[in-house]
Formats: C-alpha cells, sequence, structure tokens
C-alpha cells in the first residue's frame, strides 16, 4: 500500500490521556519486519491472575495468528498473559511457514517472560502471503522486555499501524460500588475494513477483575453494536482481533451483570471502532446510517450495511451530493424486507422521502448545505416492525484509489 | 453524474453490424426528457403475432415502468407489441407521479399503434427520485410513429445510453432445421451494474416463432449464466430490464428444446453483458473470474462475486498489482465454503497461490507484466467439490470516483 503522507481530516485532535491499567506494561520496538525508520512491534506483559478474552474474524482465510489465538483464548490459569504485535506482515496464507513463526515468536515470549505458551497471544497485520522475518522479531525480544514500562501504551498504539494515519486510543473510568476501575484501549485499521466479529486489531486493557467467561460473553455481545458495525471498504481482513485483558489489580470485582461496567467497556469499544473509520482510507467524511422501524434488527443491520457499503452511495457523500436516489437503491438491493411506499429517508434533520416519494418539503438547496459537513447522519425508516441498527461508514474517494491502486513495496 | 468525455478503452473497435429481424421496427427521437441535444427515446415495434418474454430486477425498490412490465409480461395474444424506453430520468420512486406517467406512455403508444395497452412495454434509465417530464415523450410520439423503420436499431441503441460511452449491439445467426434465424439486442450500462436478475436495459429481437413461456423459461435460464453474472460495482439498479422479442417472421418455429437457438441467444446475452462490464464507469481492465472445485454451484459463485466486487481486488487490478492476498482476503469473507490450506489461485496460465501459500515455483515479475494486459482472468480453484461459476468485473480506477462523486446535473 502507498505511503501515507496526511492525516485524516476526520482524525481526533490528539492521542487520548489514557490512564495507566495497573497490571498492564508495554513495549514497542523497530524490528525491522518490513519498514523502517519506524516502530513494528510491540508487546504488552499482563500480571498473574489476569484473564483474557477475545474475538476474531470469521474469514475462512484467516491468519496463522488468529487460528492461535483462538485454540488459546479458552484456556485460563493463574498466570500472567502476554500479547505481542507486529505491523508489516500479516502471517495471512503463508502455510506451514507461518504457524512455525507464530510458535515461534509466542514460545519465545513465554520463554523470555516465563509464561506458559497458551497464555502468550500474538497479531500479525500488514502485506498477505509472505512470509515473516520472525527471527527480527525474536532478536528484539530482550530489548523489549527491558522496556515494558506501565505509561508506554500510545508508543504501543503507534507500532501497530499500517495504512492508519493517526494512531488510535480510548478510555473510561468506571465507578462500581464507591471504587474506581479504569479501562484503556488502542486499536489499528484504515483499509480492508468490514469486521466480521471483532476488527482489525484492538487492544482493550483494565484492572477491573472479571472472571474469563464474563469478560468473554461480555464482548461478544458488545461487539455486536461496536466493531461489526463499521466499514470501510466492506473487505474483511484476514487478521481482525480483539482481545481484552483485565488484570484485577484495582481489587474490584465485575460480575456477569455489571451494568457500569458494560456500559463504559461499550463506550470505549465504539470509540475506537468509530476512530478506524475516521481512519479509513482516503476518508473525509464520518456517516452514521440508521434504520428503524425494520421487520427484523437482521433486517435492519442489512439496510444499513447495503447502504453504507454501496460505492455510489459512498461517492455521492464524497462529492456532497445528497442523492437520495441511491440510497433508495441500496435499500432495495439490500435483500432485506422494504416496501417502497412507505419507507422514509431523512438527511440529518432534513426530510428527504416519505411515502414512496420526495418528500412535498424537500429542500435540494438545504440539504446540499448539510452534505457539506464532515459529519453526517443518514436515516431510514421502514415502518414495517421494530427492527432497528446502527452503522458507521465513510465515503469513497481519490484518496481511496491512490492508497490502494498503487503497486505493493 | 459527469459527461464522459472519452471512449472505454475496452469498447469493441465500433457498433457492429446487426441483421435486420423482419418484424421489428425501431424509431428514436430527441423528446428532451432530460438531455439536450441527443435522443433520449426509442420506440420499438413488433408485428402482430410477436411473443415477448422478460426478466425483471429483484430490487425492493424497482421502478414504476418495471412493475408495469411485470404485471403485463406473461399476458400474451396474437396482436403486436412496442416497446418504449427513455434514458435521463429512471421513474423510480416517484410514487404516484410515476404510475400515471407509465400509464400515459403507454396507453399513449398504445394508441398510436392500434395496440392493447398490456402489449405495451416501457422502462426508463437515469436519475432515481425526480418527477418524469412524460409530456414530452407523448408530444413526440407522432413523429417516432413516421420513423419506425425495421433498420433503425443502432440508433435505438444510442437512445438509451446514460453514462454509457458506447452503444452495445451483438447479434447470431442460427440454421434451424436448414433454415435461418437472426438474433440481434441493444443493451445500455455502465454504472449502478450488479443485476439480480436481467440488468440494465437489454432488448433483444429475434424473428424465430417462439411460445412465450417457451422465450420466457430460455431467457430466465440463460439469465443465470449471462446478465447475472456482471458486476461492475455492486450496486443493483432500480430498472434493470431485460425484453426479448419473437417476431416469428422468419416461419422458423423453435421448440423447447432448441438447443441451437439456445446457444445463439446465450452467445447474444453474454457478448450484451460483456459489453456492459467493458463501459464500466472508469473501467481500465476486463477482468473474467472463473471458480471451480468449490461445494456447489451457489458457492462458487458467491466466492466470484466476493473477488469481483471487492475495492481492494479491483483498486489491485486497476494499478496492475497481481496481489493475489486480496483475492484470498475475498475468498475468506464471502461466506461461502472454503479451506486456506487446499484452494490454488491462477492470474492467466501463472500459478499463483497453491497448498494455503504462494506457488514454489511464482515469478512476481512474470505476473506483474501479466496485469498489464487489459483482459484478465483470475482463476481459483477450492479443490472441495464440483460447484463452478464466472463472472465479469472490471477495475475500480480515479475515473469511477470521477464520474460518481460530481453533483448530478
Amino acid at each position: 500500500m502507498a505511503k501515507i503522507t496526511a492525516v485524516s481530516p476526520l482524525a481526533p485532535k490528539s492521542f487520548p490521556a489514557l490512564p495507566v491499567i495497573r497490571g498492564v506494561r508495554f513495549a514497542s520496538i523497530a524490528a525491522g519486519v518490513r519498514y523502517s525508520g519506524r516502530t513494528d512491534v510491540m508487546l504488552a506483559h499482563l500480571a498473574p491472575g489476569s484473564t483474557v478474552a477475545g474475538v476474531f474474524t470469521r474469514s475462512t482465510t484467516r491468519s496463522a495468528p488468529v487460528l492461535d489465538c483462538e485454540a488459546k483464548i479458552g484456556r485460563s490459569g493463574g498466570e500472567g498473559a502476554a500479547i505481542i504485535v507486529n505491523s508489516g506482515n500479516s502471517n495471512a496464507f503463508t502455510g506451514h511457514h507461518g504457524v512455525e513463526s507464530v510458535r515461534a515468536v509466542t514460545s519465545g515470549v513465554a520463554d523470555l517472560l516465563g509464561l506458559p505458551a497458551h497464555r502468550v497471544f500474538s497479531s500479525s497485520t500488514g502485506v498477505i502471503g509472505e512470509p515473516m522475518k520472525h527471527e527480527r522479531i525474536l532478536a528484539s525480544l530482550p530489548a523489549l522486555k527491558d522496556m515494558l514500562r506501565e505509561e508506554a501504551i500510545e508508543d504501543a498504539a503507534r507500532a501497530i499501524m499500517t495504512t492508519d494515519t493517526f494512531a488510535k486510543g480510548s478510555a473510561a473510568t468506571v465507578d462500581i460500588e464507591g471504587q474506581t476501575v479504569q479501562i484503556a484501549g488502542i486499536a489499528k485499521g484504515s483499509g480492508m475494513i468490514e469486521p466480521d466479529m471483532g476488527t482489525m486489531l484492538v487492544y482493550i486493557f483494565t484492572d477491573a477483575d472479571v472472571d474469563q467467561p464474563v469478560l468473554q460473553s461480555m464482548i461478544s455481545t458488545l461487539n455486536r453494536t461496536t466493531f461489526n458495525c463499521i466499514t470501510v471498504d466492506s473487505d474483511t481482513s484476514t487478521s481482525d482481533t480483539l482481545l481484552v485483558g483485565a488484570t484485577g489489580a484495582s481489587g474490584v470485582r465485575v460480575a456477569e451483570n455489571s451494568l457500569g461496567f458494560m456500559e463504559a467497556l461499550h463506550r470505549v469499544m465504539l470509540d475506537l471502532a468509530q476512530q478506524v473509520v475516521r481512519d479509513g482510507e482516503g476518508a473525509t467524511k464520518l456517516v452514521e446510517i440508521s434504520v428503524t422501524g425494520a421487520a427484523s434488527d437482521a433486517d435492519a443491520h442489512r439496510h444499513a450495511k447495503a447502504i453504507a457499503n454501496s460505492p455510489l452511495v459512498k461517492t455521492a457523500i464524497a462529492g456532497e451530493d445528497p442523492n437520495w436516489g441511491r440510497v433508495v437503491m441500496a435499500i432495495g438491493k439490500s435483500g432485506a424486507q422494504a416496501d417502497r411506499d412507505t419507507l422514509s429517508i431523512r438527511f440529518g434533520d432534513i426530510n428527504v422521502a416519505e411515502n414512496g416519494w420526495v418528500s412535498p418539503a424537500y429542500d435540494e438547496a438545504r440539504a446540499a448545505a448539510y452534505m457539506k459537513q464532515q459529519e453526517l447522519a443518514i436515516h431510514v425508516d421502514l415502518a414495517l416492525g421494530g427492527g432497528t441498527a446502527r452503522v458507521w461508514t465513510c465515503d469513497l474517494t481519490h484518496g481511496y484509489i491512490n492508497i490502494n491502486a498503487d503497486y505493493r513495496s
């Protein structure tokens, strides 16, 4: 993919101040996996007693590190844990060599930190199908161990970037019966984004004390309304990974029914998901598509994704054209139930279409002015039932073509 | 959509010499529906005794003319028939006004030619959601009638163009027991192309004598391997229409099991379908995706469409990058069955990947040289079963963004 020169216009002003999560230490290094002049490996070490939960891409061609994580994620113990991530090479579709790379790297980290191998999780992101120079990662491990610090999460966020134009972080604080729990997370992702599960690479840490099955159940539920509701280009990565580690260092116990913790975790997950869309390749607009009145939630999601993935809708948004006819087209092709004569469409608070035609009060000039905004909302009501969905996407611009039509190098 | 200045580099050298189909006469005119300085309405009149069959978009927001055609298509009689088509306005999502436009235009043509209204089929293509100035079409009818000629099919092909950069025609001759039958067809389509049935607008005529149910069954079958196997941008039109008219003027009877006629009709349908892809908005490459060894034909089709619609695959092709990792990604996300470790990929006759990794003999320089060709073939074998599919697509370039990110005007 091409080198990125400019930061996305949708980027947050700066990387947020993330709280220290007691029990997690980070390090990152320039190992030279593929890039030069930048860090490309990050290591996170979680203290003994931590639990780790994860969701992963459902791609049938998922990468060797994803398959390894899936095999390990349910296995828990009193030991600590580690997460090692490299950018520059996704170690996907790399056959036996790929499996050996994962084994070498996770065993190396296990030896380094005195952990059992099944407590070391790895991710790789970058080019598909090229053998990974894992010996360069192995050579960097001693230095990484020496650098482990609780405060180094922002550098970790930078080390996992590929075509990302900004590092992504988010945090939340939650009070549980008078005690404070911290949550902090980082993410990467910019293109090949229509996660079919977790997403791109996302790592969230908390000092809460949560049993692994509870944590796993929480993130699987929250994933459905966060990472599974974003799309940049309808292409699903082979490497999508969300790992959440809970160290328990706060001493605050989080039970299955802790709505406060769930809400805080949801905020962090949604923030990171939206930051990924804000860094969509070539993006100049952030668009929320909400659908109500569908026959079911699944139908609503299908309509919303059809709109969010339509190249014609996305290019119209890029051109600041309130071309609502293309939204009608996308609803029509989605495969989900719709009745042309009951559906209505709103751009922001502007009624665009209702009862199977343009709204009587529709004012094209007002709609065109609205489209100049950087953040847009498209709302569709089908008047068929109670199904709802919300997804986030970006526009499709020359920038996307520039980034992806370049020869790999 | 933006004005097109250049003809697609994938266009045929010239419009083909189409044979006269005895029993069908054509006329076209500049009625000023939306465009100026070009023809925008075409009329085809089929002699008494003709049969007409059709397939239409399955979009739930399909246009008023499509709904009208669907209601009429099974009704047959000894009368003649007519097809009236305008470009510039799709008369889709236009509520009651749209229904009235269709009624006015088809009744007008029925009166003009002395036909029952149910034998007049109409199509409209262009902007969605704007009221159609059908009175301009009505005003043009007498002049259209005066101009009806058997030889005027090429002008008819031009009158139905929207963002098309060239007029599309195709013909075939078939001998049935020593007698000759002619088939000739025209099509339009360039963007919003992932037909979920017939396609865009396609009109095919033959002087064969075929019963309507036989003709209907033939085109429904052939449609599955022709128009339903092309995609430009994964967006399905509200107006896709394929109408086939058989005049019987040759006196040659075509039976249900006439393989010769089916083959000839298939050739014309496939040629027109591929011409639509050759005129894909911004296209510089025509790509055939073939999938074999899938668990079923449906699975093969799903894989092929996932590859053909992937923005990352399409931009890699635009960049002449043999980025086969993106093909692996698209297979992985398709939702159809795949085994990473048995799949193989070929670009032309170059083995790219096999057994879950890059082929041992893979030569990147050779693959890169191959990608410079204007017509490309990507072949995937899954080694799972006997399912096969072939689809055709084009690349995704700055041209597509230029055409579609412009404000409607």
